[in-house]
């Protein structure tokens, strides 16, 4: 069934019209049986009663071949299973588990854009709340900026707040980033995002599991949900509040396996309430920024990550009794020998030998009052 | 050993005013053989060649009676095992791994203020950065007073930044609330806190283990601080910077199998780094403010807890049939029942049925165009 041949591919197209995107028990159906057979046995039957589906009803007046010329016209290519450029990992949909009936592998992906589909699998989702703050778009674009520049594609789904700081973020590092949508690919939802849009649609991709015209329903925002994830290796979540569509992207990434992290924020912000919640929870990790992200995709082997280290202070090259010494100083004055020695613990000869190592240093000083901290040593 | 017996309780305090606080060799020799055999067996010893401690040496000259007589003086009680008020927890030390060669169960604690110190045990520890921003101050006001008005005591140090927050938190709640400090309980440090310590000292407590007098040592904050994780159920970090003596707490609470946790902050807060390196690392769980704490405590069965909950929505109400047609409907124009059906994947007849309901419900409206999300439907 795996084939990308004509048949099939204008089956599935017909299908992919008269089916809601995601509807579990059609991919999983067309998974299982291949895109011809459901479509002839479907052409068969009908539900009399019409309280199902008019479905079977509605197969008939559609023309695959047409829908594909269609489309071409306006840019959008078909990409279905056994197609070069798709990518495997969207197979993982598969086994995965369905949520609010939504599940199972696209019939096939519209795609707008050179970009090919099998380059951004292994991608970094970074997700969010419509109503961000300044600082959430801030941390979006950051990340997207740190790991496009890696060459790791950003996926985000087009709509305003964090998905749009993320696409802008990877736009200005000069990295890959597409969109994934919930209308079709070739419309434009938000309005306020065309210039965007065309810019993705011509320089990387704007994909969609809903055939050409396609309005954003709900219900398809809930099937996105999932290709988001399914493309990528870690899910980002950046501001969320506590219901809300970037925590059903992370609950589809827990499904399929994928590292799901977010983004923590002051806990007064209620952009940020749903973050905290699934970290709370134990269902997210949590992230600072893109170095923390790339650390992610780095533990697969991929990419290598230069740890951020907290940068050494003079201390640490002490040996741990010398340490000692200098934490028995009082703070703020001075101190004979005889009272640190008895403070550390230690014997006065072996502290006063530390105490010249230190000075040498230049961790302690020597004043009127005896032994104190210098302003190195006290930091 | 473990009597308050007048020879024991004076052997103690000679042996507290000579050894440092915390010192793990000392407190868990007296732990094991009790502070009157330590003391003899001290006296008959000497370490001739003065290399490795002078504590032998210090001890002929320590007045135990004196000690105390002094102590009571100034206000303050030494409080040892055996006593009324020694809080059991404390003895949790015994077996907590040591940390820069402090640990063990203290030898007597010097206590200023009439609170008992059995009635701070199970208490929440709020402890963070003294280069505190006003977010952490906010927030560690906030868990201390929610915390402190059920009647949990909230023990802190006494120090800048999220000590004084959490016992000012306390204070305006009118609840308990005590200070652990590193230095005397008869000290005032720091002196711009003056004033707090002597309201605590006069309505509440203010604990310590180092001897009346004794200056604040980094090495005594090391001791203290295991001591504020002893005292409590739960230690909450507000803000802490990657090197910070609010993570030492953290760590003591680990040691003694207390639980931790961390307000979270802007990944952009260098006071906040702290507290998300612990989360990120599974060190620490995350609270987002009292509530969560509460909760916390309520895992141990003491309090009751109100779940604070997400309002419930008027779509959380209905069916799943029922939102699945809801959720078909396009966002931002109307509908006609047949596309309605085919979005939902249901039958006319079921969905028209459903569409009357929603519109009872006030969910959906009927126009021109067909059915559309009301107001209140779209949210």
């Amino acid at each position: 069934v795996r084939t990308a041949s004509d048949d099939e591919r204008v089956a599935r197209a017909v299908l992919a019209r008269a089916a809601e995107p995601g509807d579990v028990r059609m991919t999983m159906l067309v998974h299982d049986v291949g895109a011809r057979d459901v479509l002839a046995i479907l052409t068969e039957q009908r539900d009399p009663q019409g309280l199902l589906t008019d479905l079977a009803g509605r197969i008939g007046s559609i023309d695959g071949a047409q829908e594909l010329e269609r489309a071409a016209k306006v840019g959008l290519r078909f990409v279905v299973p056994g197609d070069p450029e798709w990518p495997p990992r969207l197979d993982d949909l598969v086994t995965a588990p369905p949520l609010h009936e939504r599940g199972g592998p696209p019939l096939g992906l519209w795609v707008k854009g050179p970009r090919r589909l099998d380059e951004l699998a292994g991608s970094v989702a970074v997700v969010g709340a419509r109503a961000s703050t300044t600082y959430g778009e801030s941390a979006a674009g950051e990340i997207a900026a740190v790991v496009s520049r890696r060459g790791v594609p950003v996926v985000s789904g087009g709509a305003f707040g964090i998905d749009v700081a993320a696409h802008r973020g990877a736009l200005a590092a000069d990295g890959p980033t597409a969109a994934v949508v919930a209308c079709g690919a070739d419309r434009v939802y938000p309005q306020a995002h065309a210039a965007l849009l065309a810019h993705l649609g011509s320089e990387h991709a704007v994909v969609s599991e809903a055939a050409p015209g396609c309005a954003p329903q709900r219900v398809r925002f809930l099937a996105r949900n999932r290709l988001i994830a399914a493309f990528s290796d870690v899910t980002v979540v950046v501001e969320a509040a506590v219901r809300s569509g970037a925590l059903n992207t992370a609950n589809w990434a827990h499904r399929l396996n994928r590292s799901v992290v977010g983004v923590p924020g002051p806990v007064t912000s209620a952009s940020s309430a749903g973050v905290h919640q699934e970290i709370r929870a134990g269902a997210m990790g949590l992230v600072r920024g893109g170095a923390d992200v790339l650390e992610l995709l780095g533990a697969a082997g991929e990419h290598l990550v230069e740890h951020e280290r907290a940068p050494e202070r003079v201390r640490d090259r002490l040996t741990t009794r010398q340490q000692q010494v200098l934490d028995a100083l009082p703070i703020g004055r001075g101190a004979p020998p005889d009272s640190v020695a008895r403070v550390a613990g230690m014997g006065l000869l072996e502290v006063t030998g530390a105490l010249l190592r230190l000075h040498e240093a230049g961790l302690v000083d020597h004043g009127d009052d005896g032994w104190r901290l210098s302003a190195v040593g006290a930091a």
